[in-house]
């Protein structure tokens, strides 16, 4: 359907943490217009239910519809490992999730086939990047290694992923990321969207030795792959993004411009209730 | 209405906090009922704007109804610093809070009139203890020194109010703390009901001459008065106790038991779909 090609991508996220996707859809996309939610009014997701999880999920669907998008990306690792069936089950455009991408490339660049991953309880719990990993590693036997880490995002969102508030982080960390290191993995998955933020410090407590593996580079390389494998690549020159937030919008701005997310300011971004936008 | 005396008092918190109060009213009135409500699907108001977390309370307020308490305990300072006045002008129930007993309780004991607060960031950005504290205080010129503790609430539900964990607890106790204890406060009022579980920790960095306020403690006080006041005490001997959660009953049992807050198993605890309560 080349006449839908100007449409925008679909990116959600249950907070402000898939806008390190965005991030990397707009290095690697610049042509392509980009419609964003993050529910920050029932942040986070990754200690909730897959029934709650798959609800909240389903809302959003139905508002991306509104907007009109031609391709959804979920954002979110906890979204991705418990609603990806139902969100796909409900729509005809194409859904990418962030674990795929993420699991696909950790199985291309292992040497020792053992493989770290570290997400919120609700991934870790749903062994969406288990079950991933073993698909693409086809007959090989990888053996995977994961470990949650709940304490990152409330890191994250509280701002402490700078350089004053290193000691507490990296102690934090190294509770979590112990147990992975004596395992001699020699990749680690950063299975959330929140901890790219926290790369330098994960990548200082693993060692040289082990490489990461950021799941919102991933998705954007999947991203511009699908767009261009379905012809559905916009050569538009201007560019438009609108960005929405179930809860304080002007807290998520603040929050872009900390971390260089462009096109974030008053004009683009939008507060709606996602409560109503439940399907019939 | 003596007729209603039997009837359960209905306690609401955003999550598992507002346990902190259930167990102390279980121990100072043990002949009432109780209802208790967390909204484990949308948790943590702290972070929230006041627009939401009063939306949130007034859907929590019809289910209350529904459920034909006497009296309505906020057990969430946030919830009571945003919807207080909200949650009185859609009720003819008398209405308790978490932060009238404890800013009331913090102007008894202080002596030299600089007293500390603790809080999400919901809380203290609403300045509501500040101004009961200044209500209580009538002509008496007490100051007034407040802090944010944003991470202190996901410490608590990833379980880390631990022994194990007491390290980086005190760690980042610390960094929200020391500015607090240099300004020579004498008591500090525990302005979130999850903070009552870090009390040790918080009174080794204090120091002994700083005295604690539980809000979960005063607010047990403040409704038996209130029930006592109003003629209103249950002479029942056998109580029933309901506990309903918006998502994750089963992980809301586990931690009642950790904590052991009584009466919490399968047979009264149940999931309800709080979104659904939205008045009309």
């Amino acid at each position: 359907m080349k006449v839908n090609n100007h449409l925008p991508v679909g990116v959600f996220d249950s907070g402000v943490g898939g806008l390190t996707v965005v991030k990397e859809i707009f290095k690697q996309l610049p042509n392509e217009s980009l419609v964003y939610f993050g529910d920050t009014a029932r942040v986070p997701y990754g200690n909730k239910s897959k029934e709650v999880v798959e609800k909240f999920s389903l809302q959003i669907l139905n508002f991306l519809h509104k907007q009109r998008v031609k391709l959804i990306v979920v954002a979110c690792n906890t979204a991705s490992a418990y609603a990806l069936e139902t969100i796909r089950k409900n729509t005809k455009l194409p859904v990418l999730d962030v674990i795929e991408p993420g699991a696909k490339k950790a199985v291309e660049i292992t040497c020792n086939d053992k493989i770290g991953i570290i997400g919120t309880e609700g991934t870790i719990k749903s062994q969406a990047y288990d079950k991933a990993v073993n698909r693409f590693a086809d007959i090989r036997d990888v053996r995977i290694f994961s470990q949650a880490c709940p304490l990152f995002v409330p890191l994250v969102e509280e701002g402490w992923a700078d350089d004053s508030h290193k000691k507490i982080v990296k102690d934090v960390a190294k509770k979590y990321l112990t147990p992975l290191k004596r395992l001699k993995i020699d990749s680690l998955i950063l299975g959330c969207t929140h901890y790219p933020w926290l790369e330098n410090i994960i990548a200082e407590i693993m060692g040289k030795k082990v490489k990461l593996v950021s799941s919102a580079y991933e998705t954007a390389c999947s991203v511009k792959e699908t767009l261009y494998g379905e012809g559905m690549l916009s050569e538009l020159k201007t560019v438009q993004h609108k960005f929405f937030f179930s809860d304080a919008p002007e807290k998520a701005i603040m929050f872009g411009n900390k971390y260089s997310v462009k096109y974030m300011d008053a004009t683009n971004v939008k507060k709606i209730d996602i409560e109503a936008y439940s399907p019939k």
